[in-house]
């Protein structure tokens, strides 16, 4: 049905043996024809990035998702690295910088803290997608367009079967994504 | 005055030969007796990171500042590795983990837009402290207060008088701090 892989995951975890939410995700997406799954921290343990091969990727994908745990607010520093230096004027923005456009773009996150703790009264004192607008902003620079992301909160203590959901739900907004149209997992 | 330094200033920049706003902040606090200036890529250029020396430091210092231009509405990624691997369970949140507790933080950042593009009709479409929620609740979870930043905006493109003042200013604001209190650009 889709003549070339069109969704590019970019995926970090800082200690992947230990997180049952991530494998689960990805043993969920593993042989799915339309999406390139990329490891960052796997392929860039020093952090040197190959930045013709990272923009490669990126223009070959539709559906760019970033597929992390949400540490200190944010995402793993490979990520940040990634943007740094991929994400370059002239390629992503500026004049010329037109690589990124009408693509889409979205978080796949985990966090250890359940939902309640992410608002005014909760020790995050923030709602989550507060801390996602650089992630939001990025996309929206870039000309892409940003798509709710998809989370699991409370990973420290989830029964199986809520991470075993999660990872077909992960699966099923992969396949349900088509170009140009927002996936299932998209309320507006 | 002070028996010994107690500002700790962590800065990072990806291309420190080009930058002439950070340049001239550094060499505005060189010779501070009451100033630890700490270059983190140049320390860590392959993103591993002392930990115990990182934590000894921020177990000395009273006054935490990050300093870094503003890329992709972040810091540079060493920042964000730092914070995963330095703010452990136990030494900076959590059961025992006390150690930053009482302790005063703030950011110290430039960007290359002018302000009025950190707004709702700007290119950047949020206010600048939006983006950095991520730094000011990662001080709050640590038990740190949360200065307001010092900041300089419209960086590509600023006459030597403004960044050589914006140098001077940085200068003052950490000979200022006096522990436990707010320093002179804290306006509450």
């Amino acid at each position: 049905m889709f003549a070339s892989p069109d969704i590019l995951v970019l995926f970090a975890h800082l200690a992947i043996h230990r997180s049952k939410i991530n494998r689960a995700m990805i043993d969920a997406i593993s042989g799915l024809e339309r999406v390139v799954f990329h490891d960052l921290l796997e392929t860039y343990p020093d952090f040197y990035i190959d930045i013709e091969r990272e923009q490669a990727l990126l223009r070959r994908a539709a559906f760019i998702v970033f597929q992390h745990p949400i540490y200190w607010y944010g995402a793993p520093a490979i990520f940040k690295h990634w943007q740094d230096v991929v994400l370059t004027r002239g390629f992503a923005y500026g004049e010329g910088g037109t690589a990124l456009q009408g693509k889409q773009f979205a978080l796949a996150v985990s966090t250890g803290g359940l939902p309640d703790t992410y608002r005014a009264d909760g020790i995050h004192r923030y709602p989550l997608e507060v801390f996602l607008r650089p992630f939001e902003q990025m996309a929206h620079f870039c000309g892409m367009r940003y798509l709710p992301p998809l989370v699991l909160q409370g990973g420290h203590d989830l029964p199986e079967a809520v991470i075993a959901a999660h990872a077909r739900r992960f699966r099923q907004w992969l396949e349900d994504y088509r170009p140009g149209k927002a996936t299932g997992a998209h309320k507006e």
